[in-house]
Formats: C-alpha cells, structure tokens, sequence
C-alpha cells in the first residue's frame, strides 16, 4: 500500500518552542519523520511525501533521500483530498500517516491496515486524526478541529462503513513538551536518539514526571507535569 | 482471571476540581468504576474491589453490588503486592487494572492477557501503569513516580520476561479536564452519559478542542485545549 505521509519544515513543532528552539525543532520534526518513514517501509508499506514545497537537503538522509515526493502547495485537507482522487481499480486503498508519529511501529501499522471497512482510523489524542487507510475516493479529508470525530461523521454520510485501531503508539502525536515525555518512555528511533542526544532525561523527582534538557549536567531547560497516578 | 480493581472514595479524581465539585467527581468516579468492572465481566474475567475501607453506598449500585472485595488500607503499592502473594498453583496468573479507565474495552483487556511473558503491561500515559497481568509473584508492584518504566526494570532485575500491550483505550486513564474529552470522544458507558448529564460537550470552536460543562443552555465552567493538528 501507498502510505502518503504529510510534511512540512515550516515553522514545525511550533507549540515545542518552550522547549526547543527552532532550529532544534526543525532537527526534531525530521528525525520523527525519518522514523515514520521507516516505520512504513518496516511494515511493508511504500512511503510518500506530501510537502507544500521541496524540502532542503531531503537527499542528504539516507532514511528519506530515495522517497516519493508530491508536492501541493494548499492547506492539507484539500491536498490529501487530492490524493484521494487516486483511488480506484489501480489503487483500491491509500494510507495517510502523518509525521509526528515518532511511537508508530510496524505491528501498529499492519493493525490500522488489517481492519476493514471502506475507511481505518487511528484517532490522535485530543480528537485527531493520526491515520488513515481509505478505499473509496468518496471519503472528505477534513484536517479541520476535532478531525477524529469529524471523519466518523463525513464517512456515515457518504454510508461509508468505518473501523478503528486501538493504539496508544499511533494516538500519540508529538505537540507539546509533555508528549516529549512519551518518546524518551516508549521511543527507540532516530527521535528518542534526538532527545537523548539533546540532553533531555526523564525527571521523575518526587511525583512529577518531567523532561529535562541540558548540557554537560547543567539543567537548561525543564518542564514537569504531576504524574497521573 | 481474577482481576482486581484498586479504588477509593477518599477524594477522587483532585485534579479535576476545576471542572467538578467533590460530589460531582466522586459520582463521576464511581461511574468510571462501573464502566471498568463492567468490561472486565465482559471480556470474561471475575472483577474484585481492592478498596482501603468498605465504599459507602456499594450496594445500592447494580453493577458493582455483588462483587468480591478485599479490604486494605495500606497504601496502592503493598495492597498490590499482598494480592500478588496468592499467585501460585492454584491462581495462575492475576490481573489489576485501574478504576479510571472508562474507555477500556473487553476487546483490549483479552489483548492484554493474551499477551505472554511474567508480566503483561499496559502503559499509561505519563509513565504510569494503568493495567497488569502477572504470573509471577516475584514482580514487585511499584506504583510511584514513573511506575511504567520502574515495573519494566523490576521485572528484569527479577529476571522476569514482560510484554507490553499498545493500547490507546487502556492508555488513557482519567486525570486531568483535558481528558474528559476523550471520554466524550471515545466513551460509551456511564461515565460518558455521567459527563453528557452533567452538561459537558465538545467544545471546538476554531481550533480548540475543550470541554463546557454547563446546564439548560448556560456555559458554566469551560475548558479549552489546543487541537494537536
């Protein structure tokens, strides 16, 4: 299957920036997306880029130099609505991942796929939509608010039927700093290497669970959320 | 299986107080465990309450009126680990999964146990452990700070085999406001009618996400959120 992964270096990761500088998110978003990359090709799948424009030094990583790129320049619903378009006799099913999914394994993946239906789902936390496979052209692409719920409804009116994974590593999109907790307790890709290297630790003092980003054992940077049990 | 069911009245759920009242989150937590022995009868287990005193009013609710409990008024980590002393010959395996997992599904609970090895762990979100299937008593229960990882490290040193369940359903433990909505978004049982009851509904003007708590018509306490998209 064709898995049409959305990407953009523009301003990415912006609401990381308490955390990161934009330079490191720029660094940080691209190691997530090599991930995802990998992630698909691990599970059989055949990854492609959907970038508003050419992405600077694609060739220079070996995890995405030889990608199928498409480039769209409009917002992403009516650009993946466009990828849509393509299915049909030659194309009965197209994955949509996006590429902040740095916790997307193979086995998860192959999950999303092995459900039926005219369209899979695999909601992102906080009502988004984190994956898609869709096998009718007539599905809407709607990127827009609560897109989970929104995707439910737009496939019942076109009486499309729907199925959804249960996972907590396609749930889980990196947005926030508390999300960078997530990779550093369950990541084992270029991004957990990323953070590592970066110097972010788990902080676990007393009965928070934070990320610490420093240097050379200096704390820099550091956020703590209260754990929830 | 037997499964055993940690909960207390004691001031549930504190850190949804911006949102609710105690009475209101202690109905709204009595709710979410009645959704939890409910789909643990479901997917064929035998629920069991592991309270630190009798709950008041246990009776009067019909579906946790007739189930086993034990009494311990120590604290969460040796009350878990007394339970684990009876797994032998004759209790194979025990499982323990939180009372705040209302979006828990019997379909996710039989992948859990399904799941080989000592221990079988579903991993909460934040580093918390909000499920467990152990075959082993040797497994210390460990349930402060990022209990998650320390599990998984206790089971090694004990030289104990663990497997790990990737599940958003069982991920998503009730703590804070912002995940009330995924109990609207994801809910099915009677902590999503307690919360439709209770006036909240889905809040995504623009692009937030929130949660407004309200009655005849009147927005009372809201919440907002930023859509991970």
């Amino acid at each position: 299957m064709r898995v049409v992964i959305p990407y953009t270096d523009r301003d990415p990761k912006s609401r990381l920036a308490p955390m990161l500088s934009e330079a490191e998110r720029r660094a940080f978003a691209r190691a997530m997306l090599c991930d995802v990359v990998e992630t698909v090709r691990r599970a059989g799948h055949d990854p492609e880029l959907l970038v508003p424009e050419p992405i600077d030094g694609a060739n220079t990583d070996t995890a995405i130099d030889d990608v199928s790129t498409t480039v769209d320049d409009r917002a992403l619903t009516p650009a993946v609505d466009a990828a849509f378009d393509r299915i049909g006799e030659d194309v009965p099913e197209l994955g949509i991942v996006m590429a902040d999914l740095p916790l997307a394994a193979p086995t998860a993946l192959r999950r999303l796929a092995a459900i039926g239906g005219d369209v899979a789902i695999a909601p992102g936390r906080g009502g988004g939509t984190n994956a898609l496979v869709v096998r009718d052209p007539a599905f809407p692409a709607d990127y827009h608010g609560a897109s989970y719920r929104d995707h439910r409804e737009a496939a019942v009116t076109a009486g499309l039927s729907v199925g959804v994974v249960d996972s907590m590593r396609l749930a889980t999109d990196i947005d926030d700093p508390a999300d960078l907790a997530e990779v550093l307790l369950h990541g084992e890709g270029r991004s957990h290497e990323w953070l590592v290297d970066a110097g972010a630790v788990l902080d676990t003092a007393d009965v928070l669970l934070g990320v610490r980003l420093g240097s050379r054992g200096q704390v820099v940077r550091r956020i703590a959320f209260r754990l929830p049990v």
